[in-house]
């Protein structure tokens, strides 16, 4: 018997890395390394440990699986295929082709079986903590909560990942918050693209997760099946700490170049090929899957899956007959579904700071909406995600749902990706607009995974004054505002800012970054409730105008005063607020057009930032194009022409 | 004479601390709270150890310091006041003002005495980093280079510079490249601006340092002067390691409110500013130094640094004498002077990939400019950093000038910006354009130094194909585009790459990024060697024209082949390259109008990304706004419209 399984066992693993060599070879294409040397540590993960249902991928109590690592993308695929996914032989066989289920790094909108998008190395870590915070999170929020989420959440990485900065944010948050349902396989298999990886990494991996609080566990050899197995059981009777397991492999294990970085990333073609299937002593013609390996994975990985969905099943129907209320909260929470919560909130509009707004504005959303969840990269006091009487979520307060993420802003927006695509929490994250700049990645990624991730960005301009040069955002919003799918949204007043928050909270695929001021901002004159909806709008309009001035956020207000000045020397100028470019592009021609009413060469734009973007829109641009400086905000703002006296003078020169 | 010892230093802490709470008081602005705390360790440090002359701030030699946190620029400033440097009282009553040289954060490129700019946490350390490797690398390119080089890098970092990635990036370098002399202070006093430390970091600092191979070093009170200084003295020992001493401190110590966040960020205000000086047992009115302060500063620090200056001078004569040539090199290396070495290269122009064009300059250039220094993240063979015969700098081989940065885009760009500061050496760094994403925090801060730092930006485009969605840059162009100072040149064939190699080289102030190809480059019928300069020109031209196109990099051959096939219908397409926006908006107005000869309307920008940025040039945009797609080049390109036929089918639509 034992004989027997040892036999299967050498199978299914020789024919997961000949799978992967033909998928490479005939695509020409692919990274072979590291999906060769992974495919037994990944064989012991799923004929053992990883509860999944190929039937019903999107199964919310399943184990999570990321892989940080998205080049071995043979692996997965083929992985997904034998053990019974959606996807096919012919599939694999147009991998890394044009429109096809097998891209060359997964992508999560994609691909079923696919927990997250990869390629930008280390994210998926960031992720993966997000994914296993709201396990934890999600489950402490509900009687027995336990009986409706409860599942590991497993990561592939390799050193590339763990190379990168964001591996260490992630690790860190992961043990402070003592994630112990979390499992990060390392493959340590001495190699990255350029050389061995001696060439640039000289580290104890093991003292450095000790460092972080995990559980550290280390397999000698990456081939050993059952050290593998063993190892995954133990790090899953961890109480108190996420773990680590460092498996040590040879990368390209059966290529004649086996061991060196000339299997990382270029097909093993069909010579090398051939030697590695003889080297698994794997003897069966190209794309030869024999049928014990399907009904292997069938009989252990499918049918434990499968068993564990209806049990699932069963129980949740139970749960729900035991405590209706909760699970439809649940239920509300797992489908991001907001509109029992919000519909009695009411919103004293005033003349304040628009991230005072937004504090207001959060604080009632969280006490509405028992699912939001967040906080802020240390800075919860200035831009106002600090709900009163929130508690936070920690080891030891698990259903607290205020996070304190530290100095850690990439970090924090990796964790809620991986938490939007886990599903049961609303996330949003705040930090100042500046360090948009450390968690750009996570946000493109957000977009890629079509999330509606919610980003709050406060001291948006200029306006942060003291601070100085470091501190203030010039081409921030241009940056933000260029990922495809993010929309920015950079409201004027209060009223708006209230209308970016419905805007937010009710995407459904995109990220929105809320962009807040500093300083107070008036009240504008006119309200338009379609106004962050339409992306734009008159706040005021001459019938017959002498040009107009198109602004957003704190600009706006400026824009009024500046046209006031203006008019008292004759000249008409209309005043439009902009409050997301992104919805207004996507208006019928016939609004923008009644938007851009002046011809474009008496158009103004006026945004404390770049004014590289505004040339779609106005031939005439006041901005700031350089770096800001350190001063009382009122003398930076006056330094860079932003008073209404200097911006009246100066579009009256523009006009001329 | 111990006891006086006792008494002078206690009073000059006093003092400095007593200054930091009057300039931020009268600011009523600032961060008090690590500016107070750490006010006993910056003194041990300039007491006992740091080498630095206040009359010659950019004395080659000096020991580097590095304040990561710039927030505690309160004592940075006081310290740069009491020590000699030429920063008066005045300056620091004008702390944070307009035009001051006391800006809310330091910064290099304003205030004698920084050696870098501070702000974005965690940079810092990177930056520290660089000038370590510098330091080492410099030394050891000429005979007896100790004699022209031989300082320590000093680096003051709290929690939140070690909590960002950035950090551990920088960090994991440092010991693996044997950065003995690296000395990074850490203070740790328990608390961020949110609380305490402990609600975001559970973290053993010590083990993971020593899992990176430093050296630990720890004082257990952060006021003892002579326990500080005697760790400095026993870290300046290390034969072997970069070290870190962790110096655990009371934030905001004096205050009512010491120990806790609260002291953070805001003032103390003067009743706790009277509380802390009583603490202190400093008995002056406000804004009062005692002369023995100054004495002693000087008698210590000042008059230490200017003996080991006017040594250091006798002793370069002596080296000049001796070395002749070898100084001169090194003169050339501090001062950035290359003219001596780039006189004779050639450069044959053909048909192929600009990244390889940008190998094959690259080699010939390191051949010719024996200071040339640099490498890539972990992608030389595809950006084509790899120099062949180059030694890799390393431990073993500090003479070596490629570099291995691993995986760590960011930390790579901090370390060259450590470099360019630190003088001596010209960088330069490369990795995919898709991960500027990663490294763009780093450009700005050169941006904002302003060096003249030089990113090699490969695989530009779709064209990347077969990695996908999340290998292809779409919005990267606009982001770096949009950096102040920032120049990105995105070279059309060969000959053009050849002129960005000579604009970035030359480039005294501005950061460049060349943007490269992975597929080949027709060579363009036009060579124009002001091309780059002027940032467009026209590679063909209709005296009477129905239209321009406007394209850059592997466009301009695209947009050629569209003109021709539009020509065949009867319509006229000039074309226009445009390598550098950047430079062509400097031109002067005519040249632009000359370039724009056709209107705004009868414009057509072509380029494969974000056509955000290109509004300003054409009202009709050809580009990328949505995310790329895994699949064979050609397959991704047509997908996206990018063929001859396609673009010009869809301009001749733009133009009806």
């Amino acid at each position: 018997m034992e004989e027997q399984k040892v036999d299967i066992d050498s199978l299914c693993v020789a024919a997961l890395r000949s799978l992967v060599i033909d998928v490479i070879n005939k695509a020409n294409s692919g990274h072979p390394g590291m999906a060769l040397d992974a495919a037994p540590m990944m064989y012991a993960l799923y004929r053992d440990h990883l509860k999944a249902d190929p039937e019903h991928p999107d199964w919310i109590n399943r184990d999570r699986l990321v892989y940080s690592a998205g080049h071995p993308s043979a692996l997965i695929y083929s992985l997904l295929h034998l053990s019974g996914y959606s996807l096919s032989l012919e599939d694999l066989q147009r991998f890394r082709q044009l429109h096809s289920l097998t891209p060359g790094h997964p992508e999560v909108t994609l691909t079923r079986g696919i927990d997250a998008t990869a390629g930008p190395l280390g994210q998926g870590i960031g992720q993966a903590v997000g994914m296993a915070i709201a396990e934890k999170a999600v489950s402490a929020q509900y009687p027995e909560g336990s009986r409706l989420l409860d599942h590991y959440t497993y990561c592939l990485c390799g050193d590339g990942c763990l190379e990168e900065g964001i591996s260490q944010e992630a690790i860190s948050l992961a043990g402070h918050l003592k994630l112990n349902k979390l499992i990060l396989l390392y493959d340590e298999n001495g190699s990255t693209l350029d050389g061995p990886t001696s060439n640039s990494l000289t580290e104890s991996v093991k003292l450095r997760f000790l460092a972080e609080e995990w559980n550290v566990l280390e397999v000698s050899s990456g081939n050993d099946v059952e050290a593998i197995s063993k190892a995954i059981g133990e790090a899953k009777q961890s109480a108190l700490y996420p773990t680590v397991i460092i498996v040590h492999t040879t990368i390209g294990y059966g290529s004649a170049k086996q061991g060196t970085h000339a299997t990382h990333g270029a097909p093993l073609g069909e010579e090398d090929g051939r030697h590695a299937k003889d080297v698994y002593g794997f003897h069966y013609p190209d794309w030869t899957v024999p049928e014990e390996v399907y009904a292997h994975f069938k009989e252990t990985f499918a049918s434990r899956g499968k068993e564990a969905y209806e049990a699932y099943q069963n129980e949740s129907d139970a749960y729900e007959a035991e405590h209706p209320e909760d699970y439809a909260r649940f239920a509300n929470a797992m489908s991001r579904n907001l509109d029992p919560y919000i519909q009695n909130l009411s919103f004293e509009e005033k003349k304040e700071a628009s991230r005072a707004s937004s504090g207001r504005l959060l604080s009632d959303y969280f006490n509405a909406i028992p699912f939001l969840f967040g906080g802020s990269a240390d800075v919860a006091a200035s831009v106002k995600t600090g709900v009163k009487g929130a508690v936070d979520f920690s080891a030891t307060h698990p259903e607290g749902r205020n996070v304190n993420w530290g100095i850690r802003e990439f970090g924090m927006a990796c964790a809620c990706n991986g938490i939007l695509l886990h599903g049961g929490l609303v996330p949003y994250a705040g930090c100042f607009l500046i360090f948009a700049d450390y968690l750009k990645p996570a946000i493109r990624m957000a977009a890629m995974e079509e999330l509606p991730m919610i980003y709050l960005f406060s001291h948006d301009s200029l306006a942060v004054g003291e601070d100085g040069t470091t501190h203030q955002p010039i081409e921030q919003l241009s940056m933000l505002r260029t990922i495809p799918g993010v929309k920015v949204i950079r409201p004027a007043d209060s009223y708006e800012t209230s209308l970016a928050y419905q805007a937010a909270l009710s995407s459904k695929k995109n990220p929105t970054c809320l962009i807040l001021t500093r300083q107070a901002l008036p009240m504008l004159p006119v309200k338009d409730p379609k106004g962050v909806e339409k992306g734009a709008y008159f706040v005021k309009k001459f019938e017959k105008e002498d040009g107009e001035i198109l602004a957003t956020g704190s600009e706006v207000s400026l824009a009024l005063e500046s046209s006031a000045l203006l008019e008292e020397k004759g000249l008409r100028l209309s005043v439009v607020s902009l409050p997301c470019l992104e919805n207004f592009d996507a208006c019928t021609e016939d609004y923008r057009k009644s938007i851009l009413s002046s011809p474009y060469e008496k158009r103004v734009s006026l945004e404390m930032g770049s004014t590289a973007l505004w040339g779609k829109y106005a031939a005439n641009r006041i901005g700031v194009d350089a770096f800001g400086t350190s001063g009382k905000a009122e003398d930076v703002l006056s330094e860079y022409g932003f008073t209404p006296e200097k911006v009246a003078e100066k579009i009256a020169q523009m006009l001329k």
